[in-house]
């Protein structure tokens, strides 16, 4: 069995290598902060003090952070994975990143036969915890079916979408739609109250139309009830719909509705809402 | 059992009134246009001359027009049905017209004893003939109860949601949400393509998430297909998008990605594209 390296521990990253060691494969993780680690230590995992000290260690390297930076960093910096990692490991990055530095960062690791999977996805700390992520990736083919068999233990849809980049540019479409649905079912919701009409009445007729959707589902009842416990930070949504309009910057078209709910999302964490859910957006009307 | 009369037999009345007279509903139809009542009358249906002579020999009448003056000619006007309906004559209008005009014809029509429901319906020509629309009813919740066998004849999910007028008020909803995620699936497919990435393979991945809805389904195919044959006409959608945004108005509230909307329903017809789905949004940024 491929033994892992797990860089990433966080909300979704921890469930997902614990799934990981519980599927039997041979884990090592690195984390900055050492508490970070203690979860995966207990299980079973063995621990280094570097990604490049990891990456000597195992065949595969997955990482799962919040910045391009960061990523930049665990792969290229002076203690990177690039120094050390054997040719022919796979690094599979699983954060929500820049695809165009994902592109470079993908051609540096080449050149040292270290193979990139862009491995980016969507279903929240539920589905990390239940192993039933949908993963986009980009990036070749048969290294991709090298990784599948781990891939498919943190997930239960994976769909090759094309080379490197190319799973973070779907992740990028992911979380426009999910913020411009957001902002549908608010406005919707905000005028049935505003008519006199009961909106969870309104939800429940529209599910069973061409208006429904998971967003007005799942997050259509997060704003009748009023609860934002994440879900998905405002902060992180913020984040990655930065990251969606700079690659629309990048090939230079015009999301209009996409700004919209950028601004929706800065208003929100202005208002010091960063850590509630994006559908938390149906808070700003109120004011 | 009761007899029907209906009036309106355009794409999704005609069937709709087939399936009645499939149900075993004696039924009568009044249309402006004689041509238009021809496959009723095949079918069985009796044929009147007016609103007025149709109203005076049935127990329901349902109407299914297109404009809110259209109802109120039919309801209200000279040859309208307020002239003969007898006490206790139940008006059913499914047309997706004004909730404010609706709740005023609604209190005309109670002084002579004549009930209204509002009944406007989401699911197309298809959930028309195969009798599984969505019905969104407005109006005493009693007057539904005598109403529902016949309504359950044409829609799978009837839900009551509220007083007068909430049918209509809920219709809004379900367009303005049915237009935001169009623009919201146009935004992500547009971004993919210009980033090089196969659109189809998004869409395919993003349909496993929150992403997921009818539209990324449905009209999202439409867009990969350049298949623009309707479904919803942008004509159709540019109207209740105008009703949307003045139920807004009334109730003064601001809906900003709905006016982005109505622009680009608005643009999609000064091309010329009225009678194209209104997924044809996904063309405007080819110019």
């Amino acid at each position: 069995m491929q033994s892992i390296g797990f860089i990433g521990l966080g909300i979704m990253g921890k469930p997902m290598a614990l799934n990981l060691i519980n599927a039997g494969y041979p884990l090592a993780v690195y984390a900055r902060r050492a508490a970070t680690a203690e979860p995966l230590l207990h299980a079973g995992a063995a621990n280094y003090h570097s990604p490049q000290e990891l990456a000597a260690n195992v065949d595969i390297i997955i990482t799962n952070v919040q910045a391009t930076t960061d990523v930049e960093e665990i792969l290229l910096g002076p203690q990177g994975i690039i120094h050390s990692a054997k040719p022919g490991t796979i690094v599979i990055d699983m954060s929500t990143i820049s695809a165009i530095t994902t592109q470079k960062m993908a051609a540096k690791l080449a050149q040292k036969k270290i193979a990139m999977l862009d491995a980016p996805v969507s279903g929240g700390e539920q589905g990390a915890i239940a192993g039933t992520l949908s993963i986009m990736v980009g990036g070749k083919a048969d290294i991709l079916e090298k990784a599948r068999p781990i891939l498919a233990v943190m997930g239960k849809q994976i769909v090759h979408i094309g080379d490197h980049g190319a799973g973070q540019v779907a992740k990028a479409c992911n979380q426009i739609i999910v913020a411009e649905t957001i902002i549908a079912v608010d406005e919707a919701l905000r005028l049935a109250k505003a008519s006199g009409v009961d909106p969870a009445k309104v939800r429940e007729a529209l599910l069973g139309g061409f208006a429904s959707s998971r967003i007005l589902e799942i997050h259509g009842k997060r704003m009748l009830d009023q609860d934002y416990k994440p879900g998905f930070k405002t902060g992180l949504h913020h984040k990655d719909m930065h990251l969606a309009l700079e690659q629309a910057q990048q090939v230079k078209i015009n999301l209009p509705a996409a700004q919209h709910a950028m601004k929706c999302l800065d208003q929100l964490i202005k208002k010091g809402h960063s850590e509630l859910d994006s559908s938390a957006i149906h808070l700003l009307a109120e004011d």
